[in-house]
């Protein structure tokens, strides 16, 4: 049964990394009344090339003063309990304290099967994630160690991250556009509006690039 | 007429592009007395190569929180009524709200000749932006959409973008190091004193890597 | 004597540049209760290649609102007066006013032998100094000079940059990942430690790769 | 009809005035679901003595760059057409460009009946509004006109301001506490929650002035 | 001659004092083209009361980072050089490092006749300065000393304050909506015109008073 | 034993409450080299009239972003555990998402013994926090509670607050000029320095208010 759920989100995702862009899935988002779904812009790709679509994990970390007796206990057991095709997704209330996460945690990640990370604050080993092609999108470098800087609060809960609520299980896509939550309850209506739309705007760019004008086209097909 | 005007347009940014750049156009306005000329650093080309040189065309969008009926109306007649070596010029009051920009509007404006765009606010589609090789300057990337968020409210009338006054008709030149504003009514000045300038640029430029002191190098063309 | 010196931190800088990142030297410096030593994440290479090791020969530029008679008299003293494997570091108390730092400079400053620059302001003339090589780290990008702008007050110095506190002679190490300030006094001790600490995470790395889970390797090599 | 509806109103509204306050609405739209409900910190009274209850009459202002034909014309049809027991919520998308609010504005709302003003951008005339007794709640303050730098674009209408989607016809309360938005929908509901709330807290107070500990007072009541 | 001077200028302060404010100082410089002589909102005063009018005496003080041997020098004499009527406005760079202005300064300087203070950074002593009656206008409060942590530069020189440009002997007016500078060579024109534009808002008020619309009350006065 | 040092402590907050003020409890620190002792400024008193004195006890509270079982349970612990004498300098991380701090709770913390409250985040019930006349100092006012918005994570902790390392015991002051930190182990050093600087002040004083010029007075007694 889990199985075959993995199975059928491998395909998901392979299709919508094919076929999909964040833009498109906001697009489809929004006509569905779904408006607050793509993140802050201050959260970027590591690397241009950089696209990951997967479940979320989500990890809630916070800022602390001092060195507790076992600092990394929960983001090692965070880390260590990734399934296949997650998509970690960290929250740690925008701070700017630490690099909350770093090249051997991309590492750890990889090897259990997640599609990339998402952070809302620093990383650090950016040119090791970077060699090993694991997406990672943060706001923001520093080198510093979160030792005595934050800690792991809690896992697989309800987390906000780059001002976007995100639950466990919803579909994460990033892109070099940005950062799109698609809620699990959604995503079958939003990948199917998504395709159609996509196939819009290409007959919209078609019919620009001849020279027509937006006027003209956007009667055509009603997008932009 | 004005195809002379076009005419000429065409060799002054021709020769702005193979000649000058952004610094050299401040460094000159500054003498002028013109001293708030370059936009903020937080306007910054979609890729390392762009650069654009071309008479302001200007939008003024504004923020919204509801759809209307034609949300598109006066974007897409700003956008079809632009003219050839145009660079289009918009102030959205550093809305993060939206992508103000995309790809398909760049599609529709380079068919129509603009030679870029300068943006205060944020883009989306960025990397089909990038392949189609228009220079498109902006504060940053999310892939939303404008519709329901803003409205563009006027075109060719006076705005600020990046925290200067732009005028329909001055001459905007971007590169990696910023947008520099330069006023219509200064254009014959400023370009005259900035070839000269260039000049001393390349001399002081020899001299220091012969190994000349900058108090020497100082001296001899008055120039940094 | 001071040949002798130089030798020492041709050595130094060229091992340090060989075998350690800015990471390493945080993470050992915190352990040494130094934890407040790599700069804002503001601060950033202008070019990804970018990496500098040297001593710290501060500079310490203030804003101003008018042209003094002799405007640049102390920024080129200070340039002047580097020496051989330097690395400026500016404080222009985090000004967005001016582009402090150019290719010109960059250009005396690289014949004097200086190793690079850091800044927690803005610089210009951006594509010309990566083609030097020369490896300047900014907080961002502006076209304008710092002529009636600001002005170099002291130089050699106690500063504060990018919210670290640099005095003279103290090792600059900056990279992708950011700036980190070793103090004189802890280098010989914070060279020691960082090399052994690479050594831990590289095998903490081969065992992840291996699949190992990180709750193993923390507990082997008790670092992440 | 509608003048029955208005004496309801009136009738609510000095039950709110007398027995709420912000916070212990928004405890009770936490409780209903409706978590986002307060303004942000930002927006505060003019006066330390102000309260206001109503209506929401919305109104959205938009920064331009020159001067229109008839700059005040939106914003004099906005405010002539005031209803008694209205509250103006006026989103300027937080401008601090004018003082959008002013004086003669508030002797005109007043005149109509208008309860107060609650606008996220900036206001002027402050002691004569102060002394008039118009409870005005604002983003802070400064002596320049809107004339040429801002219009009203629409009212009436849905916005947003201090962050709360408010539509016409939601109930505000304002506070020294800050600004709490009751949708129109809930209001009944949140009504009835809210006094027995005041009940509870009432008791809790008492228990604690006598000695008691929170762990047994918040047992006790559930609330703290 | 100076003595002249300074009894005319006695009178035009108190004139000033008695009749106008800076809101209608703001609108007049507006019509004449001067549309950015308000301080920034930030700048509030420390008493409500607090009013000043007088001729600027510039400052302009920079961040520091080590005691030098005589810290307070020039701090020293820009204080002991104040004349009767003028206005202290402080340029600290908006510097939140240090508490620039204290109570003992406020002592020096209304000994010395200065009529009030105006800093776009933060002061200290607050309670005692509003005992002493001294307008001090400032953008927050913090109790440490400059010492090490600023120094003034100059005075008596242009200089830039919450976004205005301030050259020495232009007027300032400052009351609780904010900080207005009316630039010396047109104080003249200001005052005449600013005097009828009073008249007019007091009609305006009147009428709005006795339940007119805004409509016919512009239409009648021409005034908000 | 802890009678007795509970006895020292009244008498010796007495007489700083007496004698004392933030201004020279910084001066004097920053002459023993502890150069970062002062908050913030943007956290404030929520009256003018407050001011307090006591031992710290620190409070480290997070966001979160859902309902947990107890969502009060260490915050009720913390503030239940509250001993006489003791200032709550609260943590929040610069949250502006919750009123961290209410009129309940201040209740309880006021009949605990607690001479005060020192938090970075917001706060709501000021009116009836001023009318206990129990002194909160805080960074803004909102009226929402914690509830599913943060979480008290520990307490008696070390912490950082408005910038400033607070550990408990630490003696806090805070009155209309700011919050100071005094380190336990210079106490008694402040304290006597700071009476001496006191009485240095009052000469300043005296001497200028009867017209003395600030260089003599410096001359004199080398304080301002």
């Amino acid at each position: 049964m889990v199985v075959n759920d993995q199975i059928k989100d491998k395909a998901l995702f392979a299709e919508m990394e094919a076929k999909l862009y964040t833009a498109v899935l906001c697009d489809v988002m929004d006509d569905l009344g779904y408006r607050n779904q793509a993140m802050r812009e201050t959260i970027r790709p590591l690397d241009p090339s950089f696209v990951c679509v997967g479940r979320a994990k989500t990890i809630l970390a916070v800022d602390v003063y001092q060195l507790s007796g076992d600092p990394y206990k929960m983001e090692i057991e965070s880390v260590d309990s990734v399934r296949p095709d997650e998509v970690i997704v960290a929250c740690t209330n925008n701070s700017i304290r630490t690099g909350f996460w770093g090249e051997l945690l991309s590492t750890a990640a990889q090897t259990r099967g997640a599609r990339g990370v998402i952070v809302d604050g620093l990383v650090r080993d950016v040119k090791k994630i970077v060699a090993l092609g694991f997406p990672v999108f943060a706001a923001g470098i520093k080198p510093v160690d979160s030792k005595g800087r934050s800690i792991v609060l809690n896992y697989d809960c309800p987390i906000e991250c780059g001002g976007v609520a995100v639950s466990p299980g919803d579909i994460i896509m990033a892109d070099y556009d940005g950062v799109a939550v698609v809620p699990k309850e959604i995503v079958a209506d939003v990948l199917k509006r998504a395709l159609i739309k996509v196939e819009k705007e290409n007959k919209s760019r078609q019919d620009l690039i001849a020279g027509a004008y937006l006027r003209d086209v956007y009667r055509r097909y009603g997008t932009l």
